[in-house]
């Protein structure tokens, strides 16, 4: 359990990263939009949060998409729920 | 932003509540499936609780339905990430 939830957390921070870059925002941008700090989207860029559903739909809509959508990419990828 | 997050809490714990309740699953049974305790299992129901994506897939993964499609689910009735 602990290697998925790691492998999460990473593929998580992995997918925003992509998605923020592809939007041209900057971490500092980004995190402002967000309404959340510079270091904390760097941390979870880097897989080191496990954040809540809260924070997911915070960063969801600056990327301008559901959060279902987000983790069905992720789900695609990695096929973590099964 | 406050009210919104009570509502996105209160109607995640709504959603596990009938998915449970039509899996034929006891709150205590299924805690223990989800590895938490029944009584975080009864907080998150209540919409007390914004649990984390971690928590968020064991309890998708015990529900036997992708997260996305929980979420999905919450998203159509609540367009609350518009």
């Amino acid at each position: 359990m602990k290697n998925r939830d790691n492998k999460l957390k990473q593929q998580f921070g992995e997918i925003i990263r992509k998605l923020r870059l592809d939007s041209g925002l900057s971490q500092e941008e980004f995190a402002h939009q967000c309404g959340l700090h510079r270091t904390y989207i760097g941390s979870i860029e880097r897989g080191e949060k496990n954040v809540t559903l809260e924070t997911a739909y915070k960063i969801a809509k600056t990327l301008d998409t559901p959060l279902s959508h987000l983790l069905l990419l992720l789900e695609h990828e990695n096929d973590i729920h099964e």
